[in-house]
């Protein structure tokens, strides 16, 4: 007999992001696996089922039991944060199964329930900054080169996207956000909106608008459940709010801060 | 009496990858404001309520009268597909706000409600394309000049990053997806994986898993409610699925795909 394996996002830290579909697959799923602070999200959920609580950084290790135990028959959710299709565990558990010849028509049912990924959640926290295009880039540097990232912020400054940073910082990865600032000085204007949202969502929730010039400032408020969003050269500040218009602007202007033209 | 407006993102076309958060909403108000396709999708959630429904291309008219009918006194909903925060309403409705002299503090209550974008869902129905950096760019020129989208594509062309696009195509809007592709065709191998996704979790879905080179033959797949998703050098395909692994693959090798080099 073989299982499934639901690779479940439950959104930001509060229940109420979650899916209808993500609490369904949890509840018919006999068999939880996800990190110990993820698990405990979706604790109410999962009373008499089989729960395996894992330490950051076994990744590898969690996909492969998934896959085991689901193949032994168990309806296994694999629960994260947030979209586990984005920066999630969607790609390793293919990796792991394509490695193995998997057939997914045949073989072990997988899948994913996408989720309200920090961009999602921390965007509507702050404004309106994703109405123009905007690029999503993870500052940790385990597992991809830093010079690949170098090259990416360095791209995304000349295309003028709004940037989404993932995994800003932790206690020992500082440089790279500090470093990613000092490039997009050169492209952009230090008065350019930069807001931090840090456990968007959960009752820990704290919000920083600021800009390039005082992104430092705020150090205290980067880590592991942060999220960086830095305006392009159409975005402005109004009272707490990161605003970027429907339609493009061409310079950003600090008179036009109180009065946004209207595009229409 | 003030009333409350909220902007509701129902995500993709059917009720599962609806939040809690959003169904909430949607019944606390009193009035419901949308898109007609949007309204649609949710018909069965606003029997009793007031429901304007509204056609394509009048935003800026919608926007404006779900303010005044929430400081009328009304709980409205403003409902969309996917996420409000991307593309969507959000940006309007500050816009507005922001230049009546709106304080958030003490106005008119406005919460967004993020939702399953289109980024999310058709990721995770294509495999897990999203498991490294991405740049997310609208092909509608109505209202940013297309010299910057040219502009934008190229960046994210160098920077090697997975590109989602929106608004791929519409009947009078066939050009710029055939444009994008020339453009990556100079940074990126004609066998870099595309997918096409249409209708994403709706009854109509259709799912395309081609390359660069093959994407023209295509054209009857896109559409507005079509999102493309455009590999980097790191992306495979195997079986259905496009993929991207955790950690940076420098070079895109055809010899791979079936045995795709795990990366722990």
């Amino acid at each position: 007999m073989t299982g499934k394996l639901f690779i479940v996002g439950v959104g930001p830290g509060n229940h109420d992001n979650m899916t209808f579909r993500a609490k369904d697959a949890i509840e018919q799923s006999d068999t939880i696996v996800g990190y110990e602070t993820y698990v405990n999200l979706v604790s109410d959920l999962i009373e008499g089922k089989d729960v395996y609580r894992y330490a950051m950084t076994q990744e590898v290790e969690r996909a492969h039991q998934c896959i085991d135990l689901a193949k032994s028959g168990k309806v296994v959710s694999l629960v994260s944060s947030g979209d586990p299709g984005i920066y999630g565990m969607a790609g390793l558990i293919y990796e792991i199964l394509a490695e193995s010849g998997w057939d997914p028509k045949d073989g072990l049912p997988v899948e994913i329930i996408p989720g309200v990924s920090a961009l999602n959640s921390c965007s509507a926290l702050i404004g309106s900054p994703l109405m123009t295009d905007f690029a999503v880039v993870s500052m940790s540097d385990l597992l991809v080169p830093w010079d690949i990232i170098v090259k990416r912020v360095e791209a995304a400054a000349q295309g003028d996207y709004v940037i989404v940073i993932y995994n800003p910082a932790s206690k020992k990865r500082i440089h790279q956000l500090q470093d990613t600032r000092e490039i997009l000085l050169k492209y952009r204007n230090p008065t350019t909106p930069v807001a931090i949202i840090k456990g968007a969502f959960r009752d820990s929730q704290s919000i920083v608008l600021t800009d390039l010039e005082g992104l430092p400032n705020h150090s205290d408020k980067l880590g592991m459940i942060s999220t960086v969003i830095i305006g392009n050269s159409s975005t402005y500040t109004y009272k707490d709010l990161m605003i970027n218009p429907r339609g493009y602007k061409s310079k950003y202007n600090l008179d036009e801060q109180e009065k946004p033209e209207l595009k229409v």
